[in-house]
């Protein structure tokens, strides 16, 4: 029988983005001087470059005056606001959403996923997961004993689409996968699926009765105007085996209330209110008041938004494609970017200590999205845009120090 | 192998605290009219009644408008005020804790449950429980598909302290129990285990290697001058196995916020990190600017508040004595109080479902905190004086219609 400590043991944090500070880096051997420079943090956003929709403090302090209303809310959240967000995330992803039984408000969009794998993963249970994806996917199979399936995506030398192994995605199907999870735009690499891809997905998940939890947490920010497939919206699957989730934490960056929702399959989002109940009881009441200011930003806000990440996104990808030896695919959607580095001295997990240390830029190691990245690293681009570019190009001169 | 759908059919939620709106009502045969009068929701505090610490709306205000790094604060929480909550708590429990390894902030008490039970219990790995205790102790070991034991506690027949059979928990501990969690003061009861309780509860931890979770939600809010002892600050266990959780949604009425903290062992606090990083990632950033208010109060407002809840207490408790066949033990600390009602001619969840149809009065039927606790309700006194009162008067009129 599993012992709690070996349960714990896969699981890690300190390469995860934010716990910089946890790595031990005594013993590397670093070459070079360090690049004096604004110090970048491509962990994860900086909401001091990009800030929250305006409004949303305002909404704050209101739903914290309403009181007791707004403090204690049902678990799945306040009747209103899941109107409201029925409504509207409905209206985004092209199919209509039944309040009293589609849809709960969770605390982020990670707490969406937690829940949904809680929800639908038994000890055993076989989960196909994207490889390159967003860590923690593997990371809760593992927790909630899933038996993980991995199916490669080839995004480097895929044109149009992601470049999803359909051949193998079907090969688990056919083996006994019960559940699909992943990310619409992938992180970490910003492609978007193609409408074949995503109907090719639906269809098969019909076919061999796989449920599918699709992550469609930055489906807003879409560059250089391409469509979008939301896969609820096709109509090809059976509403009651699809979940999707989504959150305003990312392009919307409000990260610091904790906001995120899952729609779709009623049995599964019942199975999540019963999660949620032992959980966090629901996602902090006087946060829920600024759901409000989601899907109704100022006019021409989001617009302006994209357009600024989409000329960051330009810039960093000049910089690398210009580099020698770096493979990066240039990012349909969303705010990350994957390069592909040349090979270097050090281990991956390595250079992003000696990265930091030398030149006070934080970045992610590809092998939390996959053990085979060992050269790959990913950045959140959502930053102040001179100081990104003066990092990426820090981050070029450090590598090249150590390339073999 | 248990399939999702198992696993989750012993998650209930309808009968849970500010879920009533869920119940089926419709086969119910109602004895006589409504009562009118002002509708009281026992089932949580009235944070309109009590309302939140002062300041901490501000102190909301100030962490937004901090930006990034009050946004993404690590795992754990943010340095300066884990810092800030190591030293109160410390000093409060009476034994120190160390910031880099004691202690994460998390959402709510209820988060810090989750985690903490999460971070504890295998698959197959004993548990001992209180009966009564809080309802989502038991709902937690199953969820981890621990194997409860129930340790029996006497709380209507015993003056001085919680009437723990410290036998049974004694043979629990001896049948190979590896966690005992309980709350103190008890929720539903609202009664103290005393001092020599626990004692004999380290004692008999150290003597058979279990790990003891203590929540000590409600451990500010004392009655009539009593004593309270931690069971941290006694220096009995050792610490490697011992984890306390605490948080300022009940007394200091910060529910909205979702705050909480667990404090103890490092190895606990390690893996609940791991958790907390695919659960929720962390306490909602801004929210954790609202720490600084805690333990923290203005001059005399604790005070205060435990005398407004005292004289609800004594008041409820008199209305209940005064009634026929009721057995109720007068509360030492929190905001609970668990009547004992007479026979009636309806089973306890539709006794619930009655009260509310017919008087406006919610509260939470006793099989939520023990099976056997069918004659058993629970209330939350956290209300508005007078219409407590009154509330409980419909209460007692509405179960006389029901005798047998």
């Amino acid at each position: 029988m599993t012992s709690i400590v070996d349960k714990f043991s896969k699981l890690g944090v300190t390469s995860a983005p934010g716990q910089e500070l946890l790595q031990m880096t005594d013993e590397l051997e670093l070459r070079g001087l360090s690049i004096q420079g604004e110090p970048v943090d491509f962990s994860h956003g900086d909401v001091d470059a990009f800030p929250p929709i305006p409004g949303t403090k305002e909404s704050f302090m209101n739903g914290f005056d309403q009181g007791a209303e707004q403090a204690y809310t049902a678990y799945r959240g306040k009747q209103d606001i899941l109107e409201m967000m029925a409504d509207r995330l409905g209206s985004f992803t092209g199919a209509p959403i039944e309040v009293s039984s589609d849809i709960i408000l969770t605390p982020g969009t990670q707490g969406a996923l937690f829940l949904a794998m809680g929800a639908n993963v038994a000890r055993g249970d076989k989960v196909a997961i994207v490889e390159p994806d967003y860590f923690a996917n593997r990371k809760l199979t593992e927790f909630f004993e899933g038996e993980l399936v991995a199916v490669k995506m080839d995004y480097l030398n895929t044109e149009e689409g992601s470049g999803l192994d359909l051949t193998e995605l079907e090969e688990s199907f056919r083996d006994g996968v019960k559940l699909f999870l992943f990310s619409n735009p992938n992180n970490p690499t910003g492609v978007i699926y193609s409408s074949q891809e995503i109907n090719t997905i639906a269809t098969l998940a019909e076919q061999y009765g796989v449920n599918v939890i699709v992550d469609q947490l930055y489906s807003r920010q879409i560059f250089d105007g391409r469509s979008y497939t939301h896969l609820r919206g096709l109509g090809v699957m059976n509403p009651d085996n699809l979940l999707t989730i989504i959150g305003p934490s990312k392009t919307e960056s409000l990260s610091g209330f904790r906001l995120g929702a899952a729609f779709g399959s009623p049995a599964m989002i019942e199975r999540m209110e019963k999660l949620q109940a032992i959980v966090s009881l629901r996602t902090a009441g006087y946060c829920q008041a600024v759901y409000a200011n989601w899907f109704s930003e100022p006019e021409g806000w989001m617009v302006e938004r994209i357009a600024q990440h989409q000329a960051i996104r330009d810039d960093i990808h000049a910089l690398f494609n210009a580099a020698d030896g770096f493979q990066v695919r240039l990012p349909e959607g969303g705010s990350y970017l994957f390069p592909q580095i040349p090979k270097i001295d050090l281990n991956i997990l390595d250079f992003t200590k000696a990265l930091r240390l030398q030149a006070a830029v934080s970045v992610t190691a590809g092998t939390e999205f996959g053990p085979q990245f060992t050269n790959c690293f990913r950045i959140n681009f959502s930053q102040d845009h001179e100081a990104a570019g003066a990092a990426i190009a820090r981050t070029i001169e450090i590598i090249n120090r150590y390339r073999i």
